[in-house]
């Protein structure tokens, strides 16, 4: 039976997450740009903490770290816990971190209780999940398989237009190697994988819930660099049938596709859609120019595949019909994607057992951020993530974790890896 | 009776238009900055051409420069032509230019032809009329008529942030005179005021006629500094329910004043409504953020004051409207407007009849965009703008005019000088 006294070192969550803040600051909130500083400094800090614990490390070619607890049985396929530490800009402290953080403290809590697994239990902390620099997703889990493709060595970091490649190397890293497809982890020597994470949106904290118990993550279409081509003209000259206005145009597409987008809720399915930049251009624009010119970026994100088609299909003849009525050309740039990912009914149910026998109040939701974990279920690892409850939102300075939701999902962990004693 | 062969004098247009070229050039198109050292440099090219037609030069305290042709009788209230040599970042080399140029060939003309106009002609050059640059209308005309607001000093130009102040001190010019209301012209010394324009939409290139005759200016109402506030988000995360999408919510307003536009145009009226600026917050906008701001101006304009109040009250319902439904927030910032002005009919007809005479094509139209001569027409001045066609618009690098077509408007202005002998 698993001691009821097990719980997770709080103590060691307040110091790491005190630690990341110290030296990642960036007001408004915190920044951690993949493959720099604020995200080397942050490896440094887990694996010190790690080999305080006793853990082993490795470092594969793409920059991942592995702290591994060593189990009474070495064969034996791993559990793998673990997340990210890089930041979107002047995002929160919390989004990533909690996921590497949270699996250091519930291997402490092991150790703290005397319990040695079965299995190795390995702390994974991945490079470059944000995909606001490096435009491509899950590029150090990616890498960690041996499926990053070779081109994305090439993609530009958003700050400072140097390639993913560059960045590597400045590391000290293996670029060639990560080209190559050299995988560090194989899916058959890992037992299960789960990823802590706050919840991005305000589902638990609505329903005053600390913990979800995640069921799917959702897959995506995006276009990084789309630009509505019109014509520039006199603001107070050209009629409006004589207009090719780029700022009517986009507003033509984005009040069709949020019409699209609630008639798919009220249909009881789930998706996102977001234009999260949209800018004229300003060395063109002015207060009195018809705007020629709009570049935006669109992210549309499911769970489930037929509904996104449904939107890009939709999303397609929109842009056709609004070329034709308003005289403009959109070139929508390269388009990235991920796949929908299932989470482990196995492992979700064996977490909500535990859950409720420890009394803590959980619910089941799906994912509509992407994840590492979505690179591990797509590979048919046993997957899971379990959401802390978060009262404003992630990719923001404002992101907020309460410690004691965190160490109730901590414990929650730490029960389900001393449970395959 | 006025001589056939009065013509203006077409290698002057040439040779100032290619000077201004000269200096001018910030590809693509041209910017002269006002109270800058490209719009300094325009007046200095005009004082120097008026000087070697023999014409008396004189600078007000807001740097306005008047160029005189002695009459036969100093005693008559003076024909005034003339208009602003400042063009919009990346404009075209027309827009302002041809309304001084064309004076100063005007005047060459009569020169040549022998006539000594029996008034005084004043070529005028105003400065800053391009409001992308000081957030206000007609700074320089207004000065001249000691009607420019002293607070209207303190405004700040868009690409230095320094003051209207600061720059006229810079120049050696007087802006505590300016701010003083000190008036270098008197309504009732100006027997009338024309200013020729390119056209700067497209009605007369579609309609193949080479000169429009102005009926009026369309008034306006602005905001240059409005804001849409929303909440920051993760993109994938946050239902549509709880969104406070800034993005989503300009779509919204921008489609619901396209109808009204639209409903307005079915009426047979005529108004304009552009947003030429529009741009989520760089430094917190991501590729997978919901946007929670959006920086816009918005300018609308029409010759018609109850249509630019219809539309005023429709924008603040929809405002009030879309805070409610999307859960945003719109701050608007100060408000600037200007009142229409109804052209001379008696000009007008002048002019017709002369163009009808010389075998010029013409028709009459309305500006949607603002100009110097509203300033004349609401204090009273017997007032005119002749249009040139003009082939791609203007406040744009592409901005086309015929020399062909400004010979002949230009003529047609000479012939109006010259008829009051």
């Amino acid at each position: 039976m698993t001691p009821h006294r097990l719980q997770a070192d709080r103590e060691l969550s307040e110091r790491l997450f005190a630690g990341l803040m110290d030296f990642s600051r960036d007001d408004p909130g915190v920044t951690r740009a993949p493959y720099g500083d604020g995200e080397q400094r942050a490896h440094d800090l887990m694996r010190e903490a790690g080999l305080d614990l006793g853990l082993q490390p490795e470092i594969d070619a793409a920059g991942n770290l592995f702290l591994t607890m060593t189990g009474r049985d070495p064969s034996l396929p791993a559990w793998m816990v673990g997340s990210h530490v890089d930041t979107v800009p002047h995002g929160g402290n919390f989004d990533g971190a909690a996921g590497v953080i949270g699996g250091l403290a519930a291997v402490s809590g092991l150790r703290r209780a005397g319990i040695v697994p079965r299995r190795p239990i390995v702390v994974a902390v991945f490079r470059a999940e944000e995909s606001t620099w490096f435009p491509a997703s899950y590029i150090g889990s990616r890498a960690a398989f041996g499926l990053l493709p070779a081109d994305a060595l090439d993609l530009p970091r958003s700050d400072s237009g140097l390639s993913l490649r560059h960045h590597m190397i400045e590391l000290g890293l293996r670029p060639d190697a990560v080209a190559a497809g050299a995988a560090h982890l194989s899916p058959a020597r890992i037992h299960g994988f789960v990823e802590l994470h706050i919840e991005q949106g305000p589902v638990l904290d609505t329903q005053a819930i600390p913990v979800g118990l995640v069921t799917g993550i959702a897959g995506s279409f995006r276009y990084r660099k789309a630009v509505c081509h019109g014509t520039y003209g006199h603001s107070g000259a050209v009629a409006r049938p004589y207009r090719h206005d780029a700022v009517f145009a986009m507003a033509d597409l984005i009040v069709a596709l949020d019409a699209l987008w609630a008639e798919i809720e009220a249909e009881g399915q789930r998706a996102t859609i977001t234009v999260g930049e949209f800018f004229t251009d300003p060395t063109m624009h002015a207060f009195a120019k018809v705007p020629g010119e709009v570049r935006f970026c669109l992210d549309v994100r499911s769970e489930n595949v037929a509904i996104l088609d449904r939107i890009e299909n939709h999303f397609e003849r929109l842009i056709a019909t609004i070329e034709a009525k308003r005289g403009v050309r959109f070139t929508l740039g390269e388009r990235t994607g991920s796949t929908p990912a299932v989470m482990s009914p196995a492992l979700h149910d064996a977490l909500a057992a535990h859950a409720a026998r420890l009394g803590i109040a959980h619910q089941s939701l799906a994912s509509g951020a992407g994840h590492d974990t979505a690179v591990f279920a797509n590979q048919g690892v046993p997957s899971m993530m379990v959401f802390i409850r978060n009262q404003n939102g992630s990719h923001n300075p404002d992101e907020q974790m309460r410690m004691e939701d965190f160490h109730d999902a901590t414990t929650l962990l730490a029960h389900l890896l001393a449970d395959d004693t």
